[in-house]
C-alpha cells in the first residue's frame, strides 16, 4: 500500500509544484491560464491543396485502407483557434471544424489545462467499464458536465462512445419503454426470455421507427435504418423496412411564405399519422419517432417550431417515443445550448442524443425512459471519463466567456452576410439560412458549389458541403465578426470569378 | 503565423525542458523510465463490498441513469498494476481488468509516459475526423501500432471507437464485397442507388450473416442480430431475423473425447451448410459468417482449430465472408497476440475485429474487402488518435517485456491449478480450460458461483463471469505465478467453505 499512497500523494502536491506542465506551458509562453486565444491574423496557402506532403502520405493511407474520402492532411500541432494548418503548411480559415465537431477550435489553452490537471490523468490512461465499476468522481464530473447543461424536462443521462452508438441506444430505451408500457406492468413471460435471443418474436418484437426523408442519424444497423439522405451510407446494406416520410420543403425567404409553409407541414404531419396506421396495421408498430431539429447532413433542412411541437404532440397522443438527435446541432452552435430548444416546446422530447461537439456520445431522457433491469442500455466502456474531463473544460469557457451570446451575435452577422450574397449573386444562392452560426446556403447546382468550395479552399477558407447543392457553416464556437468578414472577402470575389 | 511557429518550437523544445511532465513526474519518486511497475504486495479488505462510499455514490448515480450493474466505485489514482482500489479503501487484486480491457494495468508508467510526450498531446486534444482530415503522423502511428502486430494475412486497417461500431463496420465489409462479387463488376445501377435511400430492394437486399447460439458481438442493431447468449442484451429490439446454429458442445477433458467431439463439431458444420442453404432458399443469402475464437460473454466455449478451419473452408467454397471477432480474446491474452493464430489456418479470415485491450476500436481485413468507394466504412471520428497513442505504448511494453511468454507462462501456472481444484472439488468444478491466461471453470450451479465469488471478493479476489455459471480470468498480462498463488490460496479455501 505504500507506494499507492505515495503516489496519490505526490499527485496531490503536484499542483503546488514548480514543475506542473500548467506553469510550464505558461512560462514557455503559452497562456494556459487565460481564455484568449492565440491564432494567425488570417489564411495563408502557400501549396495547391492537397499538397505534395499530403499527396504523399495519401498514397501511403491508401496502402493500409481506402482512403477516397481524405482531403488533406493536417498539422495538428501548428493549428491553432479557427485555423488549421495542414502538412503542406497552408493555413486555413476552418468553417467546418472536422465535421461540426470541434467546440474551441485547436489547442485551446483550456484543453491543455485539462490534459496537465493531476486529477484528471487517471481519466486518460485507465479508462474503465464505466457501467460496472464507475469513478470515484463520475458522479460529481456527470453533474459538473453534462448535466448542468441538460435540455430543459430532462433529467437523465447516458454516456456512450460516438454519435451512432447514441442514437442506437436512444432507440432501445424507447423500445423497451414500448413494450413495458404493452405489457402493462407485466413481467416479460419465459417465451418473451427466450424468443428474443433467437431474434423471433414475442421477444423480438417487429418494432419500427419512424424517421424523415433526407435525415442522417448513423451508420450502425439501427442508425442506418434511420438514415435517408446519401446512397454512399446506404448501400449493400440489408437495413429493416422501417416507416419514413418526406421532410417539410420549406420555400425561402420563409417570411414570404408564411401560409405556404404552415399548409406544408401540417400535410407532412398528416402523412406522418397515415403512415403510423400503416405500419401498425401491418403488424410492425411505430414504436417512435426520431427528428434532427435542423437536418445536417441532409442539406441543412428546417422546419418550424410548430412542426416539432406537431410531432410531439402525435407520440403524446399514440404513446410512442421521440427522440431528437442533436448530434450535429448541439453544443451552443445555434445560439442555444441544444437547437431545440429554440422550438419552446410544450413537452420536451424523451431522448436527446449527442456527441461531436459534446466531446463524448450519449443521450438524455425522460425518467419514464430508464430502464428497469440493470446490463439494458449497456457496454464495456459506455462512455470515457477523459473525455467528460475534457467536455467539462468546453462547459466552463461556454459559460465564462458567454459564448453563446458571441455565436448569436456572430451568427447574425454571417447570416446577413449570406443574405447579402444572395441578393448580390440571385443565379447562383439561394435559401440563406441559419440560427446561430449554423448556418447554410444553397447553390443552384453541384458543379457551382464544388467550384466555390474549391477555389475558395485554395485562398484559403475551409468550408464543408451537405445535401444535394448546399454549402454549410460549422464554425468554432469562438468565431468571430473579423473570421466572418475574412470569409464573406472570399467567397464575393469568389462567387464574381465564377459568375464570370 | 508567428503564434503558430512559436507554439510549435516550444512543443519541441518541451521534451529537453527542465520541466517536462515526465522529468517531473520522475523527480516526484514515480517511476516513467523503466518497465518496473509497483503495486501492493496483496489485497486488502477493509470494509464490506460495496463499502458505505460506494453505497452513498450509488444513491446518486441512480438519481441520473439506471445502476443496477454498478458493482462498485473505484479510486484509479490510487490503483496501480494488477490491484484495483475501491472508493473504501479496499485493495483488490483484478483478475477481471474492465471486463477483459486494461492490458497493463492501472496506472502503468508506460501510459503515464504516452501521456506526457508532447508529440501526444495534440492527439488528446484537437480529436480529428480522421477519415477526411488524418494528422500527419496517422501512417507512421499506425504501422508503429495496430500494423505491427497485424494479424497474419491482413494487411489493411480500419479503426473505429467502440467493439460494437467494430463489428457493424466489419460486417458491412462483407455485405459490400458480396455484392460487388454478386454484381460481377458492373456498378450499382440507378435503381439500386436510388432503393437503397428508403431502405428497399435491391438496393438494400435482404442479406444475412451466420453466427452461433452463445456468442456475444455487440449490442447495435447489427451486431446484436449475431449475439445470442442473454435475454437482457435482446428483449424487446426487433432485430432482424438472422441464422444461427448452436455452438459446438465439447466435453472435458478434451483429452478423453477426442472422437466423439471431432464427430460433435463435424455435425454442427454439416449444421452450418444445411442453415446457409436454407436462408439461400427463402431469399435471405448468408453474405457472412462471424465467430468468436472463444466464445467469451456466452461462457468460454472453446472448439478446436478443425473447426474454425472448417468454416473457413465453406465461408471460401461459396464465396462468403468469414468475420473473427477479436474485440475480448485479441491483444494477447491467449498467448499469442490473436486468438485465432492458434488455429493455424490455411486461410485467413477475411475480417478481424478488436476493441477493449488494444484500447481502440476497428478491424483488420484482407485488400479483397477494402471497399472501392469512399464514405462507405466512414463516420465522423473513425476512432482516436489519442488511443493509438497509448496503444503504441502497449505493443511497445508487450514486445520488450516479453509479455506473451509471460502470459504463456502463467496461464499454464494458472490453468495447471484450476485443473487441481477441479480435481480436488469434484461436485463443485468441471471443465477447467483456458488458452494463455484465458481461462475460464464451470461450477455445479450459479448459485455456487455467484457464492464463491462474492467470498473471493470479500477476501480481496475481484473475477468475473460468464455463461450460465462459469468462472473466467481476465488478468492484466501482466499477471505473474505470485498472483495466481495469491488467487489460488483464496479459491482454494473459499471452495472449502463453500462444500461443507
Amino acid at each position: 500500500m505504500s507506494s499507492v499512497s505515495r503516489m496519490t500523494r505526490l499527485l496531490r502536491r503536484l499542483p503546488k509544484n514548480l514543475c506542473s506542465y500548467q506553469r510550464c506551458m505558461s512560462s514557455l509562453g503559452v497562456s494556459v491560464d487565460s481564455g484568449g486565444v492565440s491564432e494567425p491574423s488570417r489564411p495563408n496557402v502557400v501549396t495547391e491543396i492537397p499538397g505534395p506532403k499530403s499527396k504523399e502520405l495519401l498514397k501511403e493511407l491508401n496502402q493500409i485502407q481506402n482512403s477516397a474520402a481524405v482531403e488533406f492532411f493536417c498539422d495538428y500541432d501548428k493549428s491553432q483557434g479557427n485555423y488549421l494548418v495542414d502538412v503542406d503548411g497552408n493555413v486555413l480559415l476552418d468553417l467546418y471544424t472536422q465535421i461540426s465537431s470541434l467546440p474551441l477550435g485547436y489547442n485551446h489553452p483550456s484543453m491543455i489545462q485539462a490534459l496537465s490537471k493531476p486529477e484528471n490523468m487517471s481519466a486518460f490512461i485507465n479508462r474503465p467499464a464505466l457501467g460496472v465499476f464507475p469513478p470515484a468522481d463520475w458522479v460529481t464530473r456527470l453533474q459538473n458536465s453534462l448535466l448542468s447543461v441538460a435540455p430543459p424536462g430532462l433529467n437523465n443521462v447516458q454516456t456512450m462512445a460516438c454519435g451512432a452508438c447514441s442514437v442506437e441506444h436512444g432507440l432501445k430505451a424507447i423500445f423497451i419503454k414500448y413494450m413495458r408500457d404493452k405489457r402493462g406492468g407485466s413481467p416479460p413471460t419465459p417465451e418473451d426470455l427466450n424468443s428474443c435471443v433467437i431474434n423471433q418474436e414475442p421477444g423480438s418484437p417487429p418494432l419500427t421507427i419512424l424517421s424523415f426523408d433526407n435525415s442522417f442519424h448513423g451508420r450502425t444497423m439501427g442508425a442506418l435504418a434511420c438514415t435517408h439522405s446519401k446512397w454512399l451510407h446506404k448501400l449493400d446494406f440489408p437495413v429493416p423496412d422501417w416507416p419514413y416520410v418526406r421532410f417539410p420543403n420549406l420555400k425561402y425567404p420563409l417570411e414570404d411564405f408564411v401560409n405556404e409553409n404552415k399548409a406544408e407541414e401540417n400535410k407532412v404531419l398528416e402523412e406522418v399519422e397515415d403512415k403510423i396506421e400503416e405500419y401498425n396495421k401491418r403488424g410492425t408498430p411505430v414504436a417512435g419517432i426520431i427528428t434532427e431539429p435542423i437536418q445536417s447532413e441532409g442539406g441543412d433542412n428546417f422546419a418550424s417550431p410548430e412542426f416539432f411541437q406537431g410531432l410531439r404532440d402525435l407520440t403524446n397522443k399514440r404513446g410512442m417515443g421521440y427522440l431528437m438527435d442533436e448530434v450535429q446541432t448541439g453544443c451552443g452552435a445555434t445560439g442555444k445550448f441544444w437547437c431545440h430548444e429554440h422550438f419552446n416546446m410544450t413537452d420536451s422530447p424523451d431522448i436527446v442524443t449527442f456527441s461531436k461537439k459534446m466531446l463524448t456520445g450519449g443521450f438524455y431522457n425522460k425518467e419514464s425512459f430508464k430502464p428497469i433491469e440493470g446490463y439494458r442500455i449497456f457496454n464495456t466502456w459506455v462512455g470515457d471519463p477523459s473525455k467528460i474531463a475534457l467536455l467539462e473544460e468546453v462547459i466552463q469557457v461556454i459559460q465564462k466567456e458567454n459564448l453563446l451570446d458571441n455565436v448569436k451575435v456572430t451568427g447574425d452577422y454571417l447570416l446577413t452576410g449570406l443574405k447579402n450574397m444572395q441578393t448580390k449573386y440571385p443565379g447562383l444562392l439561394s435559401k440563406a439560412r441559419g440560427l446561430g452560426t449554423f448556418c447554410a446556403i444553397d447553390f443552384k447546382d453541384v458543379e457551382s458549389r464544388t467550384k466555390v468550395m474549391k477555389t475558395m479552399r485554395d485562398k484559403g477558407i475551409h468550408t464543408g458541403a451537405c445535401g444535394v447543392s448546399t454549402l454549410r457553416f460549422r464554425p468554432t464556437l469562438l468565431i468571430n465578426n473579423q473570421h466572418v468578414d475574412i470569409f464573406m472577402d472570399v467567397f464575393d470575389s469568389t462567387l464574381s470569378s465564377v459568375k464570370q
